[in-house]
């Protein structure tokens, strides 16, 4: 029986990516798990279903974030997603990838750009 | 003679930082002029001045990116102060922070939250 | 009250680090309380507590992947300690370290050495 | 003529990777014998053929540190190869790619989780 | 009306990749025009203009960045061109990606190793 | 007894670094010999004593892909007095680390800058 930091969430979750979420843990599980489960419980159980800062914001922040990394462009891309269902516009996101030039510099923001446009093509 | 864009960045450094904006570009000045140029014309001339995303959510996009580089200090505590001056409480920044772990794991986050720290006891 | 997580993952904390366990996630919870709570309950309370790896083992991978991070040298530091703790040899971490040489490259590797010098020393 | 090392080197990574070793040298020295050279000599003759750690950890903390790094697949399914034939097993693979979670959080964990469940296809 | 520094950028860009450069602009324009527009005026209208050092030592070093990156591969194909244009021979290129070994590890180095190969079969 | 490549490599170091070579492997091999050696004869007694590209570049490089790590400052501190001794001047060294802005953001390059000053008042 999944703990109810589990159901708890998978209804974050549901909020942030529609039925996406379900599909996304489905795929992890498959593979592992106890993967699957600290993915569901952890980010969303925990930490994204505390109300001190609002989801819009929450997902910008981790849209700006994993650009910077470089390499997160699968996860990326479902953040994209999520910063789009929570209230942000695609400019919004455009324009938070070209500010963190500044601190990444253009391969890594130019990566994430291109995750951008595979998104918005997916979404049309 | 500074260039228009020089100009509108330290104008835009000052919205963000106060004084210590200066004091910051007077510092890079002195080991290499032409740094110290590129940092106020590009972000703050450029990419902050720019009207598409508010200063505080650009500030808290910024602290999440910074966060997550894990090596990022000392610019961090800087944009850290650009967040509490352009409307964030501290405990969004807080939150922030720990909503990175998620994306960096703990060491680049608690290196984060020791700057945060740092920074709150400064102001004081 | 604590979560059974939060007191499970202490005692997992306190077979890996001893008393330092206590001082480290009382530092923590003096910046940020929810920091310190899944601090404790996700790493320690959920992944480490699981017995499908040895913790001998668990902790060198914590090394090695700490190593390659290269800005990682506080959680690195303690994470040494927590080698030692769980039945690695000196050389072992230094072995350890030397290995990571061909994944990280000599930079990183050299910031680990020095750290592995400074846990060294402290214990003696 | 190849040196000392080479031969070594040679012997080092066909016990880890099998006959994949010989195949995944002839790619390189294709496109650059010198890196080939390199490759062989240093990690396999030099810091793999010492008997301080056992084949079977120094796999599986390789494992760990290509899975904080993201951006290293290539080379992470190698020596998810090579830590299968050192002696662990998937199960050990995947709780050390969940254990790193804590240290490189999930978009990268989530490239290695991925990686694996490719080598593990591959193998079947 | 496109800026001085955007004009001088765009004949920098031309200097180093031909006629890719145009065509690479315009594929990032028409996903965020202001993205594209920092991309020429900054790095080329501003950084790679100065005399200070010359192109092909430059060139040269932006490999040498790219390669420790480890996730730069689609900018990093873009500099071999660019190496290739401004002077540095194949075995130049592949000394410098060999060199890198020390300072990032195989991963990375053999990352950049792969898509030299794939720039120089482009070329043939 | 020492290697022909340790030897070799002692004698590439004290051309790019003087006495200090020395000094820095003396540290190295109180921590751990195997280190030491592997740090002589890899880069210097293998990579570095290579002609195919002269030592001023390899040494420009060197700080470039430093610069971009971020987190490489002591090594970076070296490698930028290597840099100086094999014939480039403080203005290019400045100069490359602003070119890698456009590659890693402000936030690494401004660490690296700082170093620059630091090495620069080191040996006024």
């Amino acid at each position: 029986m999944p703990s109810k930091k589990y159901v708890q969430g998978m209804q974050e979750m549901r909020k942030h990516f529609g039925d996406a979420a379900d599909q996304w843990i489905k795929v992890i599980h498959s593979i592992y798990p106890e993967f699957a489960k600290v993915k569901v419980e952890f980010p969303f159980g925990e930490l994204y279903s505390r109300d001190v800062v609002d989801d819009r914001t929450r997902e910008l922040c981790t849209v700006a974030a994993l650009t910077v990394q470089g390499f997160a462009l699968p996860e990326l891309k479902v953040h994209m997603k999520g910063a789009l269902n929570t209230g942000s516009s695609k400019a919004e996101i455009l324009e938070i990838i070209t500010q963190m030039i500044a601190y990444c510099g253009f391969p890594a923001a130019t990566n994430s750009l291109s995750a951008a446009q595979e998104v918005f093509n997916e979404i049309e």
